[in-house]
C-alpha cells in the first residue's frame, strides 16, 4: 500500500513524517508527491493534489499537510472517495480532488488512539496526520477515525467563460515559471488573444507545444493537466508577467 | 530494515548513495531524512539529526554527510546506541542524538573491505559511509567495522538558563524562515520577553500557535522538536531578525 | 527492480512519475537519482547520468526528462546496454553513459499499446517515458518497445588537451558552486595553473583534498566522478570566476 506526501515544508519534517508512518506501517511505501507547494499556499497545495492523486494505484493514501491555520480551532480530516483515502487539514485543500473521484463519506479525525502520545501545536502532519494515513494504508477501519461530519470548508478554482472573454486565476507557479491557470479545454479556440489584469494587456498566442514558440513571446498552450498555461519558450512566464498565485485575470479577444 | 541520509548536498549525489546501498542491500529501504541541512552546517546537521532519529523504527541505519572535513585526517566512524546504528564523520554530527538515545560502542570506520574499490578524497559519502550502512543494514557485525574507541569530536548546543535571562544559540532555520532555538520547554515562563543580540533588543511574544501572532510580531512559540523558536505569522523571522545558525542572543524580562 | 528518475523538472511532475510507475509495476522501486539538473539542460543532464548510473544495481531502468523538444518532431527513444536499460527523449542526454555501459540495441519509442490512453504535448515523461520505464523494469521484452534504430543525436563533452594547454568545458555546477569540468584524471600534472576565458586569467592550485584550500584561493581538485573540479573552498567558484554549464575554458601554464 501507498501513502503520498503533499507538503509546503521539507526537508527532515517530511523524513520524520516517513519515520513515524514506517514505525507503524512497515510494509508500506511511503512516496513524496507534492513537493513544490509553496508555505501557506492552499489553494496551490489543492491543484498539486487534484491533478496529481488519480495517477496513483487504487487504495493509495494520500496525505496533504498544507496548514496555516494548524493548532486552532480547525478540523482534521480523512476523505474515503470511490478511489482513495485522503488525510489533511479542513481548510479546503483536499475538496477539488475528493469531489472529482467522488466522495464517499467524510469523518473529522479525533480518535486519539491513533495519534502519536505527545501531540505540539505546530507539526500535526507528524503527530496526527502521518499515523491516521499508516492506520488507513495498514487497512484500519475508516470508521475508527472519528466521528462522520456532512459538511467541510470549500474551496474552488475560479472560472467563468463568455463570449469572447474568459476569466480565470493563476492555480500554480511551477520551477520554469510557467502559470497554470483554471481555464480548462475548450475555453480557447482561438488563436490570438489579449491577457488583461490590473490595467496591464499583454498579447498572447495559442499553440500546441513550447517549441512554437518565438523567444520572448507569451504563450498559451494546453498543459499536462488539461488546464490552460501561460508560458513563454526556455524562459518564466511568472517574471515577465508579474502574476503570480490566486491573481486573477481575463482572456480576450485582441 | 531502513538506512536514512542526511547530507549538506543534494541531487544526484545522494542518489549515487542510494544507488551503492541498493547494489550491496537489495531489500534495504533508503529514506531520505535531513535534505535540509545548509551546506557545511555541521551544527544543524546535528540538530536535524537529533531532532528526527527517534521516530523511526528501532534498528534504522541514520546516515550523516556534513563532512566540510572529507579527505582530511577527521576519522569516520560508527555508532551503535541503544535503538540504532549511526554512521557519519567524527565531526560532531552525530553527537546529540546517539548521546540521547545511549551510546553502547563507538567504533572507527577503517575495515576497507567493505568500502567501495576506489576511494575519492571527496566523496565518502558514496565510497565509505554509504556501503558501510549497507553492511550495518543488512545484519552485518558492527565489530568488522573496524577498532573501538572511547572519545569523539564533541558537539554541543549553547543553553544557560538564569533569573530573568536566558541565553541560547540558533541551531536551525527552516524554509519559512522560523529560527530553532537551543532553549528548551520550561526555559521561558512569561508572556512577554526581549530579544537581545549584538546590541538588537526586539519585542517578542510566548504564544501557543502560529494563528495567536499579528501581522509582523515577532513570536516565540514552542516547537515541534521541544525547542522554542522564533518566528514571525506567515513571514520570516530570519529576515526580520538577522539572526542565523550559531549566532547567540539572551532573551530576557522586559 | 529499480526505475531511477532524472529530470529538469521536480516537486509533483515526478510525484505523478511515480505513481504512473507503481500502476503499472507495483513491485518496482523508484528512486530520484538526478533531482539537480537545471531547466532546460541537456548537457547536464547527461553529465549527471553518466556520472551516476553505473553505481546502481544491474538491471536498473534509468529514465531521463530533461527534454527542451517536448511535443516536437524529436524522437522518444530506449537503449538497452551492457547492464542497464535507458529511457528517454533523442536530443543526447543518454548517450554518454549508454556508450560507457556498451549499447547493445536502441529503439525508437513508438508502440502506442504500452503509454497511458492520453498523449500530453508537453508531458512526456508521465505519458510515455515512465510507462515504457515500467514496462521494462516489469520484464517486458525490449523488442515491443518500437522499432530499431541505428543512429542516435549524439552529444559529446568537449576537451582537448596538449603541451601545457589543456581546454574543457563546464559540464555541471553543483550545490556548492563547485564547477565540474570535462577535464580527467592524468589532463593536469603539476601545482599552478592559470585558468583562461573570456580574457580572464585566474591563478589556480591543484590540491587534493579541500581542506588544503586557503581561504578565497581557486581550487583544482579531482572530483568524485573522476574529472577535474574548479572550486572554492566553503566558498562558490561559480559566483567567484562567473563560469557556467557550457562555458568552455582553457586551463594553462603560469
Amino acid at each position: 500500500m501507498i501513502v503520498t506526501l503533499t507538503t509546503d515544508f521539507d526537508g527532515h519534517y517530511v523524513g520524520i513524517m516517513k519515520g513515524v508512518i514506517k514505525r507503524i506501517a512497515p510494509r508500506v511505501e511511503v512516496i513524496d508527491l507534492g513537493t513544490d507547494v509553496q508555505p501557506f499556499d492552499v489553494k496551490g497545495g489543492a491543484f498539486v493534489l487534484y491533478s496529481s492523486y488519480k495517477y496513483f494505484p487504487s487504495g493509495t493514501v494520500h496525505v496533504v499537510v498544507v496548514d496555516p491555520g494548524v493548532g486552532s480551532e480547525r478540523r482534521a480530516i480523512a476523505v474515503k472517495s470511490r478511489n482513495y483515502y485522503f488525510v489533511g487539514p479542513d481548510n479546503g485543500v483536499l475538496v477539488p480532488a475528493a469531489r472529482e473521484d467522488g466522495v464517499v463519506e467524510i469523518r473529522e479525525i479525533s480518535n486519539r488512539e491513533l495519534f502519536l502520545e505527545e501531540i505540539s501545536s505546530t507539526f500535526h502532519g507528524r503527530d496526527i496526520f502521518s499515523p491516521v494515513a499508516a492506520f488507513l494504508a495498514n487497512g484500519g477501519e475508516f470508521e475508527k477515525v472519528g466521528g462522520k461530519i456532512d459538511n467541510v470548508k470549500e474551496l474552488e478554482f475560479f472560472r467563468t467563460v463568455g463570449e469572447g472573454r474568459a476569466e480565470g486565476e493563476v492555480l500554480f507557479v511551477d520551477r520554469f515559471g510557467n502559470l497554470v491557470t483554471s481555464l480548462l479545454e475548450g475555453d480557447l479556440t482561438k488563436k490570438e488573444y489579449v491577457i488583461e489584469f490590473e490595467g496591464k494587456r499583454l498579447r498572447a498566442r495559442c499553440v500546441m507545444t513550447y517549441s512554437e514558440g518565438r523567444e520572448g513571446e507569451i504563450l498559451i498552450i494546453k498543459g499536462s493537466s488539461g488546464h490552460y498555461e501561460i508560458s513563454i519558450r526556455e524562459g518564466s512566464a511568472k517574471e515577465v508577467t508579474g502574476l503570480t498565485v490566486g491573481r486573477r485575470f481575463a482572456i480576450v479577444d485582441p
